[in-house]
C-alpha cells in the first residue's frame, strides 16, 4: 500500500506518494492560490495528490488514504476546519469537498501535529510511542503523539501549546491573554528582547550586526552573538532558554512523552540550543531521581509535511 | 466478571467487589498500618480484596481484574511505584508482592487518576471519552482519561498538573520551583492570602470568623465569607478562580476535554465556585467561538477510589 501526504501552506501546496515506512516515492507542488477560495484550493489538492501517484508509476487502487496537513485546527468529529489563518479559511468542509474528488479516504491535521507524527515515524523520535514536537518560529505550535497516534483532543485544539500561559500578567498576546509560553519561547521573543536591548544600549554589538536598525535584527543574531560570548545576548539567550525549559517541564507534568522534538527556526541554532535546555530542563522537573523526556532537535525538515501526512492514514 | 477495587490511603485501605457498569456489590476497610512497611500494607491489600470476594457471594474465579488506586505514582513499564509519601513508599515493586497472593491481573495507578475514571464510568462524566478531573485539595492533582483510558504518560508523571507553572517567579513552591498552579489553585492558596489579609487588616471579617486566630482560617472561610458578599474575601476569591482559570485554559490548550471535573474541599463550596469558574474561563480559551471542555463539580466522593481501581482493568 502507498499513501498520498499533502503539506498545504500559504505560498505552495506539495504533494507526495509515500511507502509504509514513510519513504517518498515521488513529490511535486504547486501555488497555492489562497486568493481564489477554499473550492479552488482543496481542487488543486485533490489533483496534485492524484497526479503525484500517476507520475509515480502507481495507481489510485494502490493508495490507502490521503493525508493533509493545514496550517490550521481540524474538527475531527465533523470534518470540518473551523480555522486556518494562512489561508484565510473558516469553517471549510475539507472532507466533503475532497470526497467530490476520491473515494479514497481523508485525513487532515495541524501541520505542527503532522511533522510531529513525521519525525516519530522517520526522524528522530523513531521508534517511540509517544512524543512532543515543538516548533519555534514566530510562534510556538506544538505536535503530540501518543501511543504511536497524533493527538489532536476532543475539538483539535490540543496542540495550542503556545498558548499555554507560564507567565500570568505578563506580556501581552495576539490572543488577547497576558504571559503565553510563545511570547517567550519564540524567535518574536529573542526579536523583542533584542529591540529592548538595543534601545537602552544603543552601543551594543546587536545594534552594530543589525546596522544600527532595530527592525533588521533577527533571533538568528541574537543567538549567534550569545554563542559569541556577547554577555548582552548572552543574558537574552540565558533567559529564553530558562522559558523555554519551564514550558518543555509543564509538558512533562501533562504528556510526560518519552522525547521532546525541537524544530522551527530556532532549532536551527542546533547544538548550542540543544545543550543549554539540556542543562536547564532538569531544574524544573517534578521528580528529580526519575527519568523524563530527552530533548532532540528536528532531523526532518522540508519533507516533514509530506510524510507526516501521509502517516495521518497508516 | 467482576472487579476488584481498593482505595490505599495513609489511614487505610478500603476494597469492594465492583461489577462491570461500576457499581460496588460489597465494600469493607482495615487500618493502613503503614510503618509496618510495604511488604505488610500489600500483603493486607491483597487478601481485604481477596476476602471482599468472598463476603459478596461471588469466588475469585469470578474476578477479572484487581486495581489499586494509590497516593502516589506508578511506574507502568517495570511495575514499580517509584515515589507514595503518604505510604513512605519508593521504589516498591507492588505488582511483583501482588502475584505472591494471586494470580488475577493486577492493574495500579494514582489515587487522582482512579477518581478521574471512576467519574467518567460512573459519575459525572460518565458517557465521556476524554476528561480532566482536577482535585483542589491542599495541593491540586489531575486524573486524566483519554479515548475513555486512564493515561499517565510514559513515566507515570503525566498527571502533576499542579506543578504546571503558570506564574513563572511568584509564590514558591514545596517542588522548589517558584509559581505552580497549585500555588494558586489549592485550598492552601485560599488560606494563604486569607492569612495576608488578617495580618494587614486585622479588623476584617476573616479574622472574626477565625477568632483572632489565623491559624484557624480555612478555605471554606474565605469561600463562606465571599459568597456572603465580604468585599475582602471577595476579591480573594475572585483571584482564586482567576488561577483556576487561567490553568483550565491552559490545560485546554494541551489535553483539550470534554469535561473538566473538579472535585477535592475546595469543590465542595458547590454552585458559588462552578458559576465564578464557568463565567471567568471563556475569557482564557483561545479559540473563543469554538465549542470547549465543559466544567461540572465531582459527583462520586469516598466511593470514587474503590470504583476507579476496579475499573482500571476493565
Amino acid at each position: 500500500m502507498i499513501y498520498i501526504g499533502i503539506d498545504v501552506g500559504g505560498m505552495s501546496i506539495k504533494a507526495g506518494v509515500v511507502d509504509n515506512q514513510g519513504e517518498i516515492l515521488f513529490k511535486h507542488s504547486c501555488p497555492t492560490g489562497v486568493e481564489r477560495g477554499y473550492g479552488a484550493v482543496i481542487r488543486d489538492i485533490a489533483e496534485l495528490g492524484i497526479s503525484a501517484v500517476e507520475k509515480s508509476g502507481h495507481t489510485m487502487s494502490e493508495v490507502k488514504a490521503i493525508g493533509i496537513g493545514i496550517p490550521g485546527i481540524m474538527d475531527q468529529r465533523t470534518g470540518i476546519v473551523p480555522f486556518c489563518t494562512n489561508l484565510a479559511w473558516h469553517d471549510v468542509p475539507i472532507i466533503e469537498e475532497m470526497k467530490k474528488y476520491t473515494d479514497v479516504p481523508v485525513y487532515v491535521d495541524n501541520d505542527a501535529t503532522v511533522a510531529g507524527l513525521a519525525e516519530s515515524v522517520k526522524g528522530v523520535s523513531a521508534g517511540t510511542q509517544s512524543s512532543v514536537f515543538i516548533t519555534l518560529g514566530t510562534g510556538v505550535g506544538g505536535g503530540v503523539v501518543i501511543n504511536g497516534k497524533v493527538f489532536s483532543g476532543s475539538h483539535g485544539v490540543a496542540t495550542e501549546i503556545g498558548h499555554m500561559v507560564t507567565v500570568d500578567g505578563g506580556e501581552l498576546c495576539s490572543c488577547g491573554k497576558r504571559g503565553c509560553w510563545e511570547r517567550y519561547a519564540s524567535a518574536t521573543a529573542l526579536i523583542r528582547e533584542g529591540r529592548k536591548l538595543c534601545a537602552v544600549k544603543p552601543e551594543c554589538a546587536l545594534m552594530k550586526v543589525a546596522e544600527g536598525d532595530i527592525t533588521k535584527i533577527t533571533a538568528k543574531h541574537v543567538i549567534d552573538l550569545a554563542r559569541e560570548g556577547d554577555a548582552d545576548c548572552a543574558e537574552i539567550f540565558d533567559n529564553y532558554v530558562h522559558h523555554l525549559a519551564v514550558g518543555l517541564a509543564n509538558l512533562i507534568n501533562v504528556y510526560d512523552p518519552e522525547v521532546f522534538v525541537l524544530g522551527g527556526g530556532v532549532s536551527h541554532s542546533g547544538e548550542f540550543l540543544l545543550n543549554a535546555v539540556r542543562a536547564k530542563l532538569p531544574q524544573y522537573v517534578f521528580f528529580k531521581t526519575m527519568p523524563y523526556a530527552r530533548v532532540e532537535l528536528a532531523t526532518l525538515t522540508n519533507d516533514a509535511g509530506i510524510i507526516g501526512a501521509a502517516m495521518l492514514g497508516r
